[in-house]
């Protein structure tokens, strides 16, 4: 992988040399394909799908569904049926709970979700359990912040009707060991739905090898557009699922008092969608194929770990998760020094950290904080830039706490 | 209003000269305002929007606030707490019925909607009608198409608990009485929705003068891009209102098993929204002020009367809809010929028309008909494109039915 070559393809980066950004598990920057993609549609493919007879439409209608097809690739699924276009991975998931489970939870039943999860993929359950009288449970995690598989072990039951787990931890960047966890779900007979936002831009997915029933991801995180994302679910369950939203494009016929609706995935997708977003995410796809998953995996576990490693060398530097990363997100923080201040401090260094709880606060007490800082790598950052990142945080613990 | 200046705006119709593009109630054309605003987006601004202390995430959620403060104002609402970023209309008026009147709807109660309705604001109502065991009825339509006030007047009573219409049919181009309709509903304690997805294109739209409850519509009708919309609700209604989706960004605090939301309208607005879309949405705001919706909506009107009265002159010729037009939306028919051979016709000749129920199959079958032609004009067309499609229509009629 050719880091400065990747970085001449994405205008930000090269409109802003200086600027150092880390904060991509947040949302990543956009090649110039992408872009190119979203101008071109404007310019010359502009017009509304799957409801013109008109011949330019009709193009653009293909291209769309092009990119349902590039996504079934990308993620291995069976077919191109079993992908839906939502708005993001949280409108996926919320989709899963109001027009799926909502029907097939009785009370009793019990969700397991784990501490680590982010709150799109807490929320929805927190709440489904409660309507329905269903029990949420949590599998802990370890104290390097794995998830604990005992504790899976133990609370996954014949009750459990759903495991909602995350595939990447959005705050310490372990990968969670996916394959046996759903291997003890099916041993109960328990459906699995896995929140895939931070793996998909980061690892190989395959959900036929993993055999999960639902996945949920988003675009802007993988280098497309935002208010764009794809939920995966094997096709039987797809095809018992209510939609959530009713409206254009998604029936068969509408009557007085009955409607009848099309085939799946397009009775899943109410409305005019989202075209440029689509197209954009089409191209995503293309350059991440390009560079290749398995690539990208290898940079960012490696860079991840490169940063992991010289934070810890610093006095007075706390970094999370376990000691051998797996993702380019690093959390951490310097004592004494509130993580907000800290992600300002390196603002005026021209480098953009998150801080906070990164929508997932019960981890967040769990780690025993309020807050963290959290630098997250994409395949165009590097070395240096880490490296300058570090040297910040030392300069910054120097002003703050003194040697 | 310059027409020829006008075009030179829109990428689209400088680039493809000889294309006649009548297809704006289905999506319109961008400007190179708000194709720029997105590129900048992408080469500048491309960050999450608030969640992050750096400055240059601030900044983008300075400009993404800035919309809907502009918003605010296109629709003089009192305060920005009402304006709800949607993925599109479809999504603002299912999150109405599924968040709100799911909770305040009682078995024997009503909803009343116009026999006209786009399918997007009739399948929720429906739907939500069987779940409450409440009832659906049916403002009928004129022979001209227009709203039967009468028929209203009959049907609206104090067991109504909403009226759900449409601003404008986006078949047959009429603009509903929505004061009188208004009048008669707040006589009755009956609030009022209003699909505005066909008005906010073309006319001036005043919530605190008609005093409406609801109003939703898309930015891709009005310039801006796709996998954008607002809905607007008064605030105390917003305030009692359930979020249908959950998620990251619209929470105070979340625990193991509760949570707390933030202030309308955050708390309706799950996960990380359409960044660019709301962008574009702002600089399609800024265009349509620039050229004044009065504008616009008068040379609509005069060329939708214009294509109306050179259609209605042709042998065979049926269009629908009442004599005296309101806005640039003109449905016909040609003596048998099958509208998607029409259209088909028209795309050979580098026309664009719809051809179907336009997502308003009750409508057309009151009509009488299985589908229409439809041509929809925007501001940006003009004279000369109009007669080419009357001339192409009656070289149609006479290669099909001769003389």
């Amino acid at each position: 992988m050719d880091n400065q070559k990747i970085r001449t393809d994405f205008p930000m980066l090269v409109k802003h040399p200086k600027f150092i950004y880390f904060d991509n598990a947040a949302t990543t920057q956009k090649p110039l394909s992408v872009i190119k993609a979203v101008t071109d549609y404007y310019e010359n493919d502009n017009f509304n799908v799957h409801r013109s007879v008109y011949s330019a439409a009709e193009k653009t209608t293909q291209m769309f569904e092009e990119c349902r097809n590039k996504v079934a690739k990308f993620i291995n699924a069976k077919t191109n049926q079993s992908i839906v276009f939502t708005a993001g991975t949280t409108q996926g998931i919320n989709q899963v709970a109001n027009g799926y489970y909502k029907y097939n939870l009785s009370r009793g039943d019990e969700i397991v979700v784990s501490i680590a999860e982010h709150h799109s993929n807490l929320l929805p359950w927190q709440n489904l359990a409660k309507e329905k009288n269903a029990k949420l449970k949590y599998i802990d995690i370890n104290n390097d912040g794995t998830l604990n598989l005992e504790s899976a072990k133990k609370i996954i039951t014949p009750k459990t009707k759903l495991i909602a787990i995350t595939a990447v931890s959005n705050v310490l960047g372990n990968i969670n060991n996916l394959n046996t966890l759903i291997k003890i779900a099916h041993q109960n007979n328990t459906d699995v739905l896995i929140d895939a936002a931070q793996a998909a831009p980061e690892i190989p997915i395959n959900v036929q090898k993993i055999d999960v029933e639902w996945l949920a991801f988003s675009g802007h995180k993988m280098l497309a557009p935002t208010g764009i994302g794809i939920l995966y679910g094997k096709k039987n369950l797809l095809e018992t699922m209510k939609p959530t939203q009713l409206g254009g494009e998604m029936i068969e016929h509408v009557e007085k008092n009955n409607f009848s609706t099309k085939e799946i995935p397009y009775r899943l997708e109410a409305g005019t969608p989202n075209v440029e977003g689509v197209i954009g995410l089409s191209k995503a796809v293309d350059y991440l194929n390009n560079i290749g998953m398995m690539n990208i995996q290898n940079y960012c576990k490696s860079l991840g770990q490169y940063l992991y490693d010289q934070l810890s060398k610093i006095t007075d530097v706390n970094v999370y998760g376990p000691k051998i990363r797996q993702t380019g997100i690093v959390a951490f923080n310097i004592k004494n020094i509130h993580p907000h201040d800290a992600a300002t401090y390196l603002d005026f260094n021209n480098i953009a950290v998150r801080a906070g709880q990164h929508c997932a606060e019960p981890l967040t007490k769990k780690l025993g904080v309020n807050a963290t800082l959290r630098a997250s790598i994409y395949f165009y950052n590097n070395q240096a830039e880490c490296d300058q990142l570090v040297n910040q945080v030392i300069e910054m613990r120097s002003f703050f706490n003194g040697n």
